[in-house]
């Protein structure tokens, strides 16, 4: 059994410490917070800690929190004997330079409370600072997912920054969407079909190839129909400096 | 038996071509190009005919060619009885203004001749000019999807517009992520499970309600080293302008 102390209240530490109750090679030593009482309602209560009160006894330590708090949690477990982890993807492995043994285990995925999430398909993005604790960490993720990959602190920066574009700002234009169509009495439903299928495209293409639309074939009289409709001067400069962005396409 | 008329060679003519050969409610009269050439490698021979021998008895005819050309072959079909129709996003009814019976069947969806296509799931936007004609294609979209909607020519222009933000634009974002990915030699696959679930969750709540990421948040630090990581002067460019519009999110 791997005893494991799981630092946080937010969305991954809640999935990661459920999927530890559930897993018979895991013994969920703790989870701990500043105040217990968000965790109790959602945890035995013989689970939750204080952060002053972390057990010092365990194999690993999955610090979940905002990530400039990261660095006062390496501090309070600098005399824990286990593997101290971070799960931000933009966070340098190094800011737990402090604790003997120490890596990251970044789950690439938008996770909610409220929404459960199969971890088998979440891909893990490992590093430690050597290899026995690499190797532990392997096996560790494996217990979570078939995806796991080493990724070292440069690549996951990119990775986390290409996140931003393929999740958040892709929502936002989702958002962009519906706004267009709750204007114009269209219900948005009409469109998630779409959505799905664009999305599921790229599972077996690459976007590139991938492309269609006005913008790529220069279909200059669409894209000015398409700029008169625009009434609200942020979605026409979105519209002009994507349509511009896909026209340069030769440079990605 | 509905004989129905397909005039158009690319992704759209192709598909619903083989839902109507499929479908035991159809006679798939002719389906008519400039070039037969391009026809019958997928189709039977008697099936395919030049725009200038379409036969004039069918029931329905569906013009699923470039916008610019709708205009030619509605002249071509002026002495035909049947209901003629395009299937464009972005052309309003009245372009087939000179055929007595005319409207639009819609499929809002990307399409192409290499994947198969589950039409069931499909949006068909409909639209006619008299009510008995509006019945006719709410009868004959359903043989082909589960999802008929009526929807005028001005309604779908918006959809047609919402749906470059959300399928084209959305590709151009997934595709910014792989050339990141690529030149830091990170494998764009550990993006793909994140691609999946964005796409997922606004199936359920509203894209507004699903924003997260440093944007949303305000997290000026992230933003900031993120910036700095792009050497593109175009992706910094998208990067502020939709981190910009995330901010003012008030006015979605």
């Amino acid at each position: 059994m791997i005893k494991v102390v799981i630092i946080g209240s937010g969305n991954v530490a809640y999935q990661m410490a459920k999927h530890c109750l559930a897993n018979n090679q895991i013994e969920l030593v703790a989870i701990a917070a500043r105040n217990t009482s968000v965790l109790s309602s959602d945890f035995p209560k013989s689970n939750c800690v204080n952060i002053e009160n972390i057990p010092l006894n365990a194999d690993l330590y999955i610090i979940a929190i905002a990530d400039n708090a990261i660095i006062d949690v390496s501090e309070v477990l600098k005399n824990a004997s286990g593997l101290v982890v971070h799960t931000s993807g933009s966070t340098p492995m190094h800011t737990l330079k402090n604790n003997t043994k120490h890596g990251v285990l970044y789950p690439l995925q938008t996770l909610s409370k409220n929404k459960p999430i199969d971890f088998t398909t979440v891909p893990f993005c490992i590093e430690a600072n050597t290899q026995q604790e690499t190797d532990f960490l392997l096996n560790f993720a494996a217990l979570f997912s078939k995806k796991v990959y080493k990724i070292d602190s440069e690549q996951r920066k990119k990775l986390h920054l290409s996140a931003v574009f393929v999740c958040n700002f892709v929502n936002h234009l989702y958002a962009i969407g519906a706004d267009l169509c709750e204007q114009n009495k269209v219900p948005f439903e009409v469109l998630l079909p779409l959505i799905t299928e664009t999305a599921e495209k790229v599972q077996h293409i690459s976007p590139k190839k991938a492309q269609t639309g006005p913008a790529l074939r220069n279909d200059t009289n669409t894209i000015n129909t398409h700029l008169e409709q625009l009434q609200s001067e942020m979605y026409k400069d979105i519209y002009q400096l994507i349509t511009k962005s896909i026209q340069n396409g030769t440079e990605l």
